[in-house]
């Protein structure tokens, strides 16, 4: 199979969305974005043996996780997805199966979602599979819900469990969007991110843009099954790993007293979806403060590309 | 250097468009699309070994031709490009210099054409170098030029010259983005592609999409010195790598025979920038015709990933 044969294969495949007036087949993809709409973009590129592992799951799992990372991220802003264009480059010598496996993983997740795949590159190289997603979305009336707007006093909430996500979950978490739209549309956010990095790398990307700190309370971080699993293969804690793993793709989410309370008494999440884990300090850097009452400066740190 | 420094190294130099509300260092990034504005995406991916050989190019000049490629399709498409978001892989041990060289190329570009990044993913894996542009465009109340629009009897021309661009031009080519605008806004085009893999391949694409055939005269191909010099190393014809050399990056363009007479004389263009090379057939297929008036058909080709 050619390239171009392919992407017929592709474009054959595809579901539409009424809004795309340009979709799979042209030099660019053209959507019709109405007055008062913000149109967001967003970027990520996977590839295998940094973050995925060929030989542990399958290429349908890729295409999956590729998609699902993108979602995450608008999911993050408190928006919705629409569209997405997609590069790829296969290994040389790859198969057609393969090659169609891994979009049928890209659509898996992509149509539930309702996301159109509206363009991309097919490419191949001596190179490991690598593949990229740049999505789109649309704000639809809200205000998308940067890094920069956590405060003083504020709270901080996460969604989910935390930690052990080699385990599996980081193929197979299924994106927040439903809470990052429900939390943008009925409550007050001041600010919010997907946690990839791990909880207190994320949490300081959210620290740096706002320029404030934070406590973590020890006792009330969310520990899932999976890191109480690693735990026993490490030799570290549960906690540890809940506190530092990457990829758990929960939102962590900084607002008011306030409204923290409103959202943790709301029934608009199911019990213990979500909870509160800390809060927003003047005083630079993470501490963590134990069930004891002792409190300790830790060192935010996680999953880093390029670190030397 | 750690992936976030060099984010933050990046952010600091990075030129600002007045309509990015959120540039880089968010999950998204934002820009107002107003009313009555179409959005425009492309994606491109580029990996050392197939795209450029870092061997014989400097990493400046991959920056450079990621972002040429990507405006060089939404100029293929009659538009403006308006901003971008960009991945790269870089191989584990990149050095910060490396990284920043990079950057710098995309720069000496992206600036001249007041192309915002608004966004990206750095990650590193055991994997050559390998970079993915995603650009958006608008249309400004133009219409996007699509593939599909060709007539039997209308004319086909092409800007620039062909082949041969391994020798240089498939790196510092320069987008034919003026051309592209000029030809939507006073021109009435009915198809329009870049010759990204080579005339035939491309003219092919149009068409497939236009459902028509195509008859290219022999003695106007307009041959670039590079396709002779080329032709002294690979034994064929100069003709040869004009037709089926890959990335030209100059743009093949499909009007009416009123429209065409009217862009060949048109003082919008400098002389000899554009030549007629052919007409549009309800035949499909291409045919060349020679200057004794012989007519043959001939196999469209050119660079195709994946081709077994």
């Amino acid at each position: 199979m050619g390239e171009f044969s392919f992407i017929k294969w592709i474009r054959k495949r595809q579901k539409r969305r009424k809004d795309v007036i340009i979709g799979i087949g042209d030099d660019c993809a053209v959507i019709d974005v109405s007055s008062d709409r913000l149109c967001l973009i967003t970027t990520d590129m996977l590839v295998d043996g940094t973050h995925f592992d060929l030989k542990k799951c399958t290429v349908r799992d890729v295409g999956r996780k590729a998609i699902a990372c993108s979602i995450s991220d608008v999911a993050a802003m408190g928006c919705q997805p629409t569209v997405a264009v997609i590069s790829v480059c296969f290994p040389e010598h790859t198969t057609e199966r393969f090659a169609k496996e891994l979009y049928k993983g890209i659509w898996s997740i992509a149509d539930k979602y309702n996301i159109e795949i509206v363009g991309g590159d097919i490419i191949s190289g001596r190179s490991p599979l690598c593949i990229n997603v740049a999505m789109l979305g649309r704000n639809d009336g809200l205000s998308p819900i940067r890094r920069s707007g956590a405060k003083a006093g504020d709270m901080i909430l996460v969604t989910g469990t935390l930690g052990g996500s080699l385990l599996g979950k980081h193929l197979y978490f299924e994106p927040r969007l439903k809470e990052g739209l429900v939390l943008n549309k009925n409550f007050i956010i001041h600010a919010m991110i997907d946690i990839s990095d791990g909880l207190t790398a994320d949490l300081n990307h959210i620290m740096e843009e706002s320029r404030v700190g934070a406590i973590l309370y020890e006792d009330k971080i969310p520990i899932s099954a999976a890191a109480v699993k690693m735990s026993k293969k490490t030799g570290k804690t549960a906690r540890y790993h809940a506190l530092f793993d990457g990829e758990d793709y929960e939102l962590l989410v900084v607002l008011s007293k306030n409204q923290a309370k409103k959202v943790l008494e709301s029934r608009l999440f199911s019990r213990g979806l979500i909870s509160c884990i800390g809060e927003i300090t003047s005083a630079s850097g993470i501490q963590i403060k134990y069930s004891g009452g002792n409190i300790r400066r830790i060192k935010p740190h996680g999953y880093e590309h390029l670190k030397s």
